[in-house]
């Protein structure tokens, strides 16, 4: 269980230091110029991307959830019990706040980099949307984003998928999902993803951070009864009790 | 049988919303800026990616054709019976009617939304095409890009094509077809992707809407006839019985 | 032999019609626009992937060379006959001048299109090279560029690949390859590629074309060399004798 | 050995005249023009598309380490002897300078190219930084990529890893690596990529390659480190001895 719980740290730190990286190089710092969009297809591919090589690489220990919105998901399919689930949750959230600091950590090397207008790829709404987006509108993108990503996930990892496939379906699921969700909320469908960069960049950030933390949750719920409803059909071997899981 | 018409209709639900919503994005809401291109490979890689990870979440239950061009692909190859088309067809056009709604209601959030100004990512030609195409040159276009499309998807799903790589390269293909498609008539080869969106969207997009529901069907029976003429030698395993793939 | 030939032809005519029409919009409609990056992103993502599932396609039936230069190693490493070779070269390059000409009826129904101005996609050097590179410069360039394309195709089709990504890997071979390529001469590594849009363009395209003949076929020289230097042992089963080919 | 030497040799050499190559195109002629993202998305996808089809042509024959970092790691995770690795390393730098080499006589040919403006695409801080980070920020920068790359490498080579997404994930990890790192540093996570390309443009880029030297290999140790942490559980086979290495 120790070695799980650490990849799941490990693994959610590196998704935020690289991908929340990208989008704070992308759009802080205005790498992506006047031509948004291929800012838009440089962070949704560090996500994807990074997310499709550590499902590969950490999977065969965790499962490389990475994500309590994932884990919910997870949870609710009956897959993993809940004390796991609740130590993947502490493990995804101090992760995700390990990955904001070391990145901070980074571009505090840059003469351009300044905390309260550069930010750290935080997610929000109204003027921190770049479509100005409420916060009704932010909730149901999220909700709808997280319950297609949930969807796959589940679907990917049932006993009937082909298990060589999965990174690279859920990792671009992942992408899938940032290509429209960046200029709506910056996309979370992840609340670790979300809470370490606000907690860095504080102000307005930190002020929003409950809707990236609720909607991305209710989203896992949406998808999991997605998954109930239309996924492959349920042959999955049962779970193997806590005991053996732990010697896993 | 529900669980795969339930599976046609979330899909192509989701399939609307996530790549009409990035072309939206990019080129009603501006996002692509001035140059076009990466608005053009963002468009173009939501489709693909959205398509390729529903392949393989969904392609288990019903095929996950998600399109009625590809649904009379099928048929016409004799893998399915006209019943079973039938109710593809009126899920597929349900679903993209829904995924378009759901996306107009999140787009509603913003105040930079104005549905005549910056509609929903509907297909069209002359001043509707980025390249003022005419309506023949559409016609054409849309012919051979859904004669790819179709094409590629009956020789992956043949018996002879290796399972694992049937959503990369169905979802790929896609992508493909939209790089060049986007520019000329924005890319339909999918009459339930142009229908829904058109309906939300209204005017000229509705006006229009009839070319992009009989040439992506014309291009169904070209790829169809490619296939017969140049895809993989034909070793498929009949069809089971409609009672026997009821209970599937 | 019949159906291997028509599908070399369906392909390489799919090949252009598909890519160098991605490279026309990017380059000579301007799509692109001031960040030509992004156009040489679409445009090399284009080729790579209508490559790559064409190789699932039609692979299993031609081996999809859809290219002479790959051709070319082919019958160098010994794995095909001069006479299939040849009738290979033939169907190439008349599906070449089809895709440019199917390219060419679709760009017309454009008001924007000139032929004289927006050319079609067409390989040049000089002033119709974006870096001005000189004769000698794009000679070398295609040269590299193909040695490595033919390197991947020849490694990835040996008897010790994995069957499953060699789409995969010759695709995004050719993506890699039109990345760097596309600046520096526009890419051709495929003689067919090159000679139908030469035809339709005329004007500068027709003359230049030889070296875009030329170089590609040097550089599967120099690939087939690299293969036999440091490719994967030679394990391959024998050729069958022709008259078995000509049945399959 | 020699064919293995050879192919580090030859590997080398391609990846830096192909990724050292675009990323050239795209910052030091300025191809990328004024959305940066768009050339940092082109240079991500040739670094990694490359390394990827590299991986599975001669990953068969030496491993497809191509960077004396990723030697490093393997030797640290005892899967390599220390007379091989030494090997290994005069191979790969020798092959990144000849790569060099090949790329400065290939942009010869054009009279855009200015050595002393144009570059060669090599990394740095400082002014040679598009945020100008500075040295320390350089270093650990470095650090983190190289480890991230690392670990990937030795969890997709580990017994317990799928070999048919091998390539994939190597590939697409170089690419996630560069998509944050070049904006920062140019990225290198590889000790012979920098040389080559520092030798041949001289200047800062030749007084600063040593942080490029140094850091990645540091990284690489924690790259180690972080697998045998939380990657999967070892069950490799041991190293045949020497002597069986040197006949394969």
């Amino acid at each position: 269980m120790v070695r799980r719980i650490a990849a799941e740290l490990v693994g959610t730190m590196l998704l935020v230091y690289f991908a929340v990286g990208v989008a704070t190089l992308s759009f802080g710092f205005g790498v992506a110029g006047r031509s948004l969009s291929a800012g838009v297809v440089a962070t949704a591919l560090a996500f994807g991307l990074v997310l499709l090589v550590l499902v590969y690489a950490i999977g065969p220990i965790s499962g490389c959830h990475i994500n309590p919105a994932v884990t919910l998901g997870v949870l609710l399919a009956r897959r993993m019990t809940p004390v796991d689930a609740a130590g993947y949750w502490i493990a995804q959230f101090a992760g995700g706040i390990l990955g904001a600091l070391l990145l901070w950590a980074t571009f505090s090397g840059s003469p351009l980099y300044d905390r309260s207008v550069t930010g750290l790829g935080a997610d929000g709404w109204g003027d921190a949307s770049l479509i100005h987006v409420n916060a009704g509108g932010a909730f149901l993108a999220e909700v709808v984003l997280t319950a297609l990503f949930v969807f796959i996930v589940l679907a990917m990892t049932s006993s009937v998928a082909i298990p060589s496939v999965a990174g690279v379906a859920i990792g671009l699921a992942l992408t899938t999902v940032h290509l429209i969700g960046i200029p709506i909320t910056g996309t979370s469908v992840n609340p670790a993803r979300s809470l370490g960069p606000a907690i860095v960049a504080g102000g307005t950030a930190l002020d929003q951070v409950w809707l990236f933390i609720v909607a991305p949750l209710v989203g896992a719920v949406v998808g999991a009864a997605l998954h109930a409803l239309v996924g492959p059909p349920e042959k999955e071997t049962p779970l193997p009790p806590v005991e053996e899981t732990r010697e896993a």
